[in-house]
């Protein structure tokens, strides 16, 4: 095991994060709030942690899919670590499991919070949370690779355990490029969205904050009732871009770089957008008695579709009184999520259309069984060791769903509250049904569900098994040996 | 296609239903009800029609997959068809889909309801009701193979499709002799829950319909409150032979003719009992403060993991007021089922050993990448194409459940009750949650949502394909040519 490999990322972790938490500290000095001095205490202490840790280089720099998967989980352990000591440090959330869920839940894009109104904290503090999203979106390590020069064939192995979907593209041959392409396009789309909620009459604060929040496909809003205050046309802005950054980014690789035909027509994209448009329909004939007009329908249902499908959890109504079907509608597209590739969580488009795939391979083989067909995405056959891992995907889902599902109903909350809970938290999203809907919060959970949640929104934003080696004995062996 | 042979096929069922429909005519003899004249008329008609049907023989008796699974789905949907005309024709169930449902629910031994009380019913009609369960329960095709001479490699296609579990596992190396030892130990097993249920002062009309519900792990009650009027001493023997109804099989087989050590070495049946304990230990502590004494909440609940994990669906309590905490392991039981070769529904306790054991393999081939260990299963290595088809089950089943679940929610009824309606039917177990809970039924459901529960029933018991490829349309290519 490169037990010094690891500990040199960990290292660099720390640097960046110090780093990072300058924003809030420069939002802090503009609207002269103190609250900043404890976020520049944070990013003082994590630099110099980061720096004194990377001081001993590696001997060897390349490491295997193992060291790859316990670096990246341990990565985004410790950023929730560090990233929640400004809350305790200005007192905005007192207890430690709070602030660790708050900012556990920005890193990973969840957006679940345990606040009950969110207008009294400080701008620093908001700004941060809206910042962790962005950071968490495309993945802090993906960053690191983009900034910090790694040799070896390492790149690979850390950015498999981080990205999100079934296979991981390489867009370009060298992983370095690739990662910077990725973080360009993040960055510019995020601006464009700023800037277009700027026009839209957003205040500047605000439009930053929701820009990085969709962006990263986050969901912490700034007001109590998220977006519900906007106006109309700052919603389909925000509903637009929501689903722009659930999109593969491959697609808008293919759209600057190569041929817009091929980026039209991957299949995953199709499949995404057929969802959307299709639960937007139904919701909107179903919602419409509640609504002020047709328009107020499909602008509520487009914006609630794009808010979930994409796994960000900003809402513009309580989509929790709405009619069941509706809400099953909602819950269903909670699982499905994003595609692959994008900051989107859940268990993504393109697995879904393996899946579906599969099945019908199945049955075909009930029907023609000396046919040996392979399943074709994009007119290219899947290796059968993508099929095999979105299956064990699917069964290791069902098994941590399940199992977090158990333990968080020794607490008495009702059933569609827990389910919708691990949906929320598993799939990144942020809001569920009942005690945690829209307008409520994750706060009334105990120390020992907040765990349990916490571990889910690592859990599903690491695609599952870079935290569950955790608990696998070989993953500790040799780990504290020669750091 | 051999489509004479399905043909054939089709019409010994007809036969065999006519036939098994004689016994609730000899109960309306004993009880003297006119009611008794519907079940004579259409077993009569059902005879006639199957040996019209049966005169010309097939050509070829040899099938395969398809055909085994394409006859067994249509056996299965005749069955239903024809084991509900007599509830029209004494109008005790006026709707034709209603009927269909309560049938189709006996034979897939399920045992939801449609009717909101059952102790109006004819003693035939209450019989008939138990009796589809019995017959269901082992399936009606094992026991065509049991007792018709077919020749060629065809019963093993039969009762591959029949069969419950991953694997079918001949007992000896005859299919024929097979399906014998198996219906020779369910014979056996329900004689004797007669005989003690009628030494334990059951009235002996009632022990035959509760032997038989229980066998076929069904859980159609006689009584408008189930089992709760009984003694504690019946509830005791139902619990004990629920869950031995529940065991593989194989282990009855291996006790009386291989060695004991063996039967009981079997990793599905212990790990099947471990569920049991355990499951039974948390609820008992959870009602403890909503029952009388230790001893009432170990028998309530005892009898209700019973009643769940083997879906057979009886109750003595209505569990859908239980704490949270059971409720949500009422609910996971649902899913997992009991073992496989048993009489019992649900995903099975195999796959889930498989399922898990899949992905301690994949977590460890994380830490060890260049490791090639196969699953084990009994110290046996479980072989790569088990492993797949269990894989490719829970991905199926987890598409129709949320296809059924959905369609079933245009119905505005709440997320529990549609949600748990479809695990009590796919899983074969009867009641659900709420408005499907145990003291409710399935009477307010709409025909289409009714239609999709009927679907999901059968998917359930014939384990979701051979229903499945009744959408594929080469399933239909020729099957009409030369029958």
């Amino acid at each position: 095991m490169n037990s010094s490999m690891i500990r040199y990322i960990l290292g660099n972790i720390l640097k960046v994060e110090g780093l990072l938490l300058l924003l809030p500290c420069l939002i802090a000095v503009i609207y002269q709030e103190p609250e900043g001095l404890c976020y520049f205490i944070t990013a003082l202490v994590s630099m110099l942690l980061g720096f004194v840790i990377t001081i001993k280089k590696p001997k060897e720099y390349i490491i295997y899919l193992k060291e790859g998967c316990i670096a990246t989980a341990f990565s985004w352990i410790i950023m929730g670590l560090v990233g929640c000591i400004p809350f305790l440090l200005t007192k905005e959330i007192p207890s430690f499991v709070d602030a660790l869920f708050e900012t556990v839940s920005g890193f990973t894009t969840t957006g679940a919070s345990v606040l009950p109104e969110v207008e009294t904290l400080s701008h620093c503090s908001l700004l941060w949370r809206s910042f962790t999203h962005w950071i968490g979106g495309m993945g802090v390590l993906v960053f690191l690779i983009a900034i910090i020069p790694l040799s070896g064939g390492s790149n690979i192995n850390l950015m498999r355990a981080e990205s999100p979907g079934p296979s991981v593209g390489k867009l370009v041959p060298k992983v370095k490029h690739t990662a910077r392409i990725l973080y360009m396009i993040y960055f510019a789309l995020t601006l464009l969205e700023f800037i277009i909620l700027v026009i839209s009459k957003m205040p500047a604060f605000d439009a930053l904050n929701t820009a990085f929040a969709t962006a990263g496909t986050g969901g912490f809003g700034i007001k109590n009732d998220s977006i519900a205050g906007y106006s109309v046309t700052i919603q389909w802005v925000i509903t637009v871009f929501m689903i722009l950054f659930g999109v593969n980014f491959n697609a808008y690789y293919l759209l600057i770089f190569g041929s817009i035909k091929k980026a039209f027509s991957m299949e995953e994209v199709k499949v995404y957008f057929g969802i959307i448009i299709a639960a937007t329909g139904i919701i909107t004939v179903n919602i419409l008695s509640l609504c002020n007009n047709v328009w107020d329908a499909i602008t509520k249902s487009a914006f609630q579709v794009g808010s979930i499908i994409t796994t960000t959890g900003f809402s513009t109504a309580d989509f929790d009184l709405w009619p069941q079907t509706s809400r099953a509608i909602l819950v269903i597209l909670m699982f499905v999520g994003a595609c692959a590739g994008s900051t989107g969580g859940g268990i993504k488009v393109s697995r879904f259309i393996i899946l579906a795939k599969t099945m019908f391979k199945e049955l075909n083989a009930y029907i023609h069984p000396r046919s040996i067909k392979k399943i074709n995405v994009d007119g290219k056959p899947v290796e059968h060791d993508v099929v095999r891992s979105v299956n064990v995907y699917i069964v290791t889902f069902v098994i941590v769903f399940v199992t977090s599902f158990l333990l968080i109903s020794f607490e008495n909350n009702d059933l569609e509250t827990n389910f919708t809970a691990v949906a929320a938290t598993i799939n990144n999203i942020g809001p569920g049904l009942n005690l945690v809907g829209p307008t409520s919060n994750f706060g009334h959970f105990g120390i020992f569900s907040k765990i349990v949640l916490i571990f889910d929104m690592l859990a599903g934003r690491l695609e599952l098994f870079p935290m569950l080696i955790l608990f696998h004995p070989g993953a500790w062996k040799d780990v504290f040996k020669k750091m």
